[in-house]
């Protein structure tokens, strides 16, 4: 059963990420990885900072996550993240067979979904639009102050 | 114009990588970067040494790489790599908009033609089957192995 209250509190830690990356200047995607309701890792987006591109927060997560539970499966474990994820990280999010992802807003010029609609494990349940108008907001002011 | 020849001696240096992940019990995996004709990265699978399923030697070469040129984007340089690209290291390759790819096995199963055929920088050059022969057998010894 989906509890919608405890997806929004974990998605509410992921979009406080995402405004730290927005502070910092990066855009602003926020990650958290919850195993058995204890957050294992947080992370956001820092490409411009470390000058990597591969620095996307569900991909420093997922890293971050495997350490702290000793292991590089993620079968346990829901990913939460503010915007739908990429094809490198629908990647990554498969090969490390994580239960459940919950992403806020959608993305459609640069989801997975577009590119490799197939990408994630058999097993993976999505959820889509939690949270999603603040999530929105927070990438179109980002994108608004660029401008 | 392709020089094969060079091709040959980069994908050479790729199958070395390869070796060492091979002989640390590692899916045997390896990758140059090269950035006019100098090695500007190279790297092999490390995903059960580090307990991490992002450790791809292409993503490793991919964040080295741009540590070692100072930039994110690797549009001069040429990323071999002995076995097909998954789709999360096709992403990172994408966002890193790579001039050209070069492949030696093909990959049906997990590679990343099969999945998101898309994914790459449209100006990415995309060559396989440079010393096929070589990386499947290192492929194939590898799984003979672990039976």
């Amino acid at each position: 059963m989906v509890d919608r209250a405890k997806d929004e509190r974990f998605m509410r830690m992921a979009l406080q990420e995402a405004k730290e990356a927005f502070d910092a200047d990066e855009i602003p995607v926020g990650t958290v990885i919850v195993c058995k309701d204890r957050v294992v890792a947080r992370a956001h987006n820092l490409t411009e900072c470390l000058g990597d591109v591969t620095a996307h927060a569900e991909m420093q997560a997922i890293t971050s996550a495997a350490a702290s539970l000793g292991g590089k499966y993620l079968t346990d474990c829901t990913l939460y993240v503010t915007l739908e994820p990429c094809v490198m990280c629908a990647g990554a999010i498969g090969w490390a067979q994580l239960a459940r992802v919950v992403f806020g807003a959608g993305d459609e010029k640069r989801g997975y979904r577009r590119f490799a609609p197939h990408v994630l494990h058999s097993k993976t349940e999505v959820e889509c639009g939690v949270l999603a108008g603040e999530c929105i907001a927070l990438m179109k002011d980002f994108f608004a102050k660029k401008r």
